[in-house]
C-alpha cells in the first residue's frame, strides 16, 4: 500500500500536539490493554481471540455451507460487508456458483425480509448449508432481534439442528448474550471497551468472514503491520499525515472529506468509513461529513460539483493499482469512436484515474491518494487499521472523544 | 403522494422572484416547445416519443427475455436504475427466477466486466434471451463504448441475429449514432435539448424500462400529473416550496441537502437527485451537496453526525407508507429483548421513521418529509418530475444554468 501526500504539508504544530498521544497508543498495544477506549488497537495481535474464532469456526464449518447469513446493523455488519463486498459481493449476481456467499441483513424492510424468505425456503435443502451470525454489541437493537425472530422463527420449524447453525457475538452478559446462554447457542464476545466502528477485527468481522473462507489471518497481519507503523513519529506514520490534511483543512471550512474510490468494489469500504468518521467526530457541533465518490460513475454524475461548486472538500482517491485483465477486443465495432482496441481495461480506467488527480492538482483542491497493491486481505487490514488511527488522532486534534455517541 | 412542509415557510419572496419563470415553464409544456433547455418537462405527455418507443419494444421483446443490459453512465443509467432497483432490483439476488431482469453496466471494470461476460457465456442460450441497450447522449463517452467493445466482441461471434438485439440511444446524428446506422443497429433519439440528468421521460429511460416489462405508461402518468401541479403559483406546487426550502437554508449556510430514505430499495433513487442536483447547481463556486441516507442504516451509522455535528444540513424524510406484510412470529425467541412479536416489520420501520421526524423537529434541524403511497411507477414518476422542477427553480433562485456542466 502506498500514500501520496503533498509534499508540503506542515505537519510541525500537530505532532507536538499529538506526540503523547501517539506514545499511549504504542503503551496500549505494547501491554495488550483492553482497559481503554484505544483497545482495538490490540486486535490485530490477539492470539487468544483468534483461537477463539478458530475454535468456533471449526464447530460450525460444514463442506455443504452456502450462506453465511449476518444479522446485524451499523459496527456489526459495516466492516465484514466492506471486505466480502470489496472481494466477491460487488460480483455475487454474476458468479452465482461460487459459495459461500455472504447474506447482510441490516435494517428491517418487509420487501427484504420476505424476498429472503422466500429464497432461503426453497434455495437451503439441510442445515448444513448455512450458519447464521447475530450481532449487536449492546445486545438490545432492534434491528437484529427483529431480524433474527423473522429468520429463527422459520427455520427452528424445519431444522432440528437450527441452534447449532447459530452464533450470536455480544457484550458479555448483554442481555442477547443472556439469551443466547438460556437457549444453548453458543456465544462470542467483543471485548467491552471495542466499540462497534472499531470492532472489524474482533469476533464481529473475524467470525462471519473466516465461516466465508475469507483469509482473516492475512487481514490482520495487514493490519498489524501497518499498525505498527502508524503508532509511531515517523514520516511512514500515514494515520497521522491523514489526519493533520483534514484537520487543517477543516481549520480552512472545508467540511466535506470525500472519499473517491476508483473501483466500484469499495463501494461498501467507503459505507464503513462513513460510519467511522461519522460517528466519531460528528459532535459538540464539530464534525467532516464523510461521502463516498466511485470513479468513473462520478465522473458523470458529481464531479462537475465537485469542482465547479463550492470549495468545502477535500478528497481522498483511492485505488487498488493490480486488478485483474480484461481486454478490449482488437477488432473494433465502433472504429470512430474511441483509441480503446486490445487495451486492458484496468489500463483506461487508471488513465481516468490519473486525469482525475492531475484536475485536482491543477485546480489546487487537496487531495491525497491510497493505492492499494491489489483488492486483497492484507491491503484491506492495513487500510481499515490506518483509517481507524487517523480517525483517532483527528478526534485529538479536533477535542472531541472518539468513542462516544451522545446522540444516539 | 404527501408532502409535509412546515407550516411556516414564508415564501413570499421567492414568488416574485420565480413567477415569470413558472409561467415560462407552463408555457413551454402547452407549446410542447422542444427549443429550450426545459424541454425535459414536454416528455411526460409526448404521445410520439411514447409511440417510437412502442415500436421498437414490439420490435425487441420476447417470450424468451432474461436479460436487458443497460450500457451508460450517469445520466444514461442512474433514472432507469433507480426505477428498477426500486421496484425489483434491490431483491434481485433473492428473486433468480424472476425475469425479465435488468443489468447495468455503467463504469469500466475489469472484474465486473469480467464476470458479467462469463456469467452471460453460461447463462445465455439463445439471442432471444437478451437485448442491449447502449445509451451515450453525446454518442462519444469512452466508458459505453469499452463495455459495448467487450460485450458486443463476445456477442457476435455468438450470435448472428446479435444487431437485431440491440438498440442504440443517443443524440440524433451524433457520431454513435452514426456508427449505429453504418452497422445496421437501431437507434433511438434523445431530443437534443433534454440533458442526461433530466431525460429519464425520454427513450434513456422508457425502453429499457419498457422491455423489463416496468409499466412506462404509469410512470409517465404520474410524471404529468405531478407536472401539471409544479408549474402553477399554488400551496401544492411542491416543487417551488422544496426550491425555497433549499435555498433559504443555504443562504444561511446549510450547504449540504441530506435525501434520507426509509426503503433501502430507493438507494439507487437517492443517487439519481444526486447527480440531478449536482451536475445542475454545482457551479460557479456555489451548490449543495447532495448526500444519501437509508433509515435505520444510518441511524447505526451517520446520525450522531447528523444531530450532533456541523449545523450545515438540510434533510428531506422520503418513505413509502404502505409495502407488503411481514409479521414478526407470535412467538418470540427473545422474549426480553423487544416487544416487537406479532408485529408487521412495516410499523417497526415506521415507528423509527416517526422518531427521526420528531427528533429533527426538537432539534430544530431544517427538514421536510415526503410520502409515497407506495413504491410504484405512479408515484416514482411524480418523485422524479417534482425534482426535476425543484432543481430548475433552485438554480434560478441560486442564479447558476440548471442545464449546463461547465467543469466537465
Amino acid at each position: 500500500m502506498k500514500f501520496f501526500f503533498k509534499k508540503s504539508l506542515d505537519i510541525s504544530e500537530e505532532t507536538k500536539k499529538l506526540s503523547s498521544y501517539i506514545k499511549q497508543c504504542k503503551q496500549i498495544i505494547d501491554q495488550n490493554d483492553y482497559s481503554s477506549p484505544e483497545s482495538s488497537l490490540c486486535l490485530p495481535s490477539d492470539v487468544h481471540i483468534l483461537s477463539q474464532i478458530d475454535a468456533m469456526v471449526a464447530k460450525k464449518k460444514t463442506a455443504k455451507l452456502k450462506y453465511v447469513i449476518t444479522i446485524g446493523i451499523g459496527g456489526s455488519n459495516l466492516g465484514a460487508k466492506a471486505i466480502y463486498d470489496a472481494l466477491y459481493g460487488s460480483v455475487d449476481m454474476f458468479t452465482p456458483d461460487r459459495y459461500p456467499k455472504m447474506i447482510f441483513l441490516d435494517t428491517i424492510d418487509p420487501k427484504i425480509n420476505t424476498a429472503f424468505l422466500t429464497f432461503f425456503k426453497s434455495h437451503v435443502k439441510s442445515a448444513d448449508e448455512f450458519a447464521i451470525s447475530i450481532i449487536s454489541k449492546s445486545g438490545t437493537n432492534t434491528e437484529p432481534v427483529v431480524n433474527a425472530e423473522v429468520l429463527l422463527g422459520y427455520i427452528k420449524n424445519r431444522f432440528s439442528k437450527w441452534k447449532q447453525r447459530c452464533v450470536i457475538t455480544t457484550d458479555a452478559n448483554s442481555p442477547m448474550w443472556n439469551e443466547g446462554a438460556r437457549l444453548g447457542i453458543d456465544v462470542l464476545n467483543i471485548p467491552k471497551q471495542v466499540g462497534g466502528r472499531y470492532s472489524v477485527f474482533s469476533a464481529v468481522g473475524l467470525f462471519p468472514l473466516a465461516m466465508a473462507n475469507i483469509d482473516i489471518r492475512s487481514l490482520l497481519q495487514g493490519a498489524k503491520k501497518m499498525r505498527d507503523i502508524c503508532v509511531n513519529e515517523s514520516p511512514q506514520n500515514y494515520s497521522f499525515t491523514s489526519s493533520v490534511f483534514q484537520y487543517q483543512n477543516w481549520k480552512k471550512g472545508r467540511s466535506i472529506h470525500n472519499n473517491f474510490y476508483f473501483q466500484p468494489e469499495f463501494e461498501s469500504l467507503g459505507k464503513w468509513y462513513r460510519q467511522l468518521m461519522g460517528e466519531s467526530i460528528g459532535k459538540e457541533k464539530k464534525g467532516i461529513t464523510p461521502i463516498v465518490s466511485i470513479g468513473s460513475v462520478d465522473h458523470h454524475s458529481m464531479v462537475q460539483l465537485y469542482w465547479g461548486g463550492s470549495q468545502d472538500k477535500t478528497t481522498e482517491i483511492i485505488y487498488a493499482k493490480k486488478s485483474q485483465d480484461c481486454f478490449v477486443p482488437q477488432e473494433a465495432l465502433f472504429p470512430t469512436l474511441s483509441n480503446t482496441k486490445g487495451k486492458n481495461t484496468s489500463e483506461i480506467v487508471s488513465a481516468i484515474r490519473k486525469g482525475t488527480a492531475l484536475a485536482y492538482k491543477k485546480q489546487m483542491e487537496p487531495f491525497f491518494e491510497i493505492e492499494f497493491d491489489e483488492i486483497n486481505t492484507y491491503e484491506m487490514g492495513g487500510y481499515m487499521q490506518c483509517k481507524m488511527l487517523e480517525i483517532m488522532y483527528l478526534a485529538k486534534l479536533l477535542g472531541v472523544n472518539a468513542f462516544d455517541q451522545p446522540q444516539v
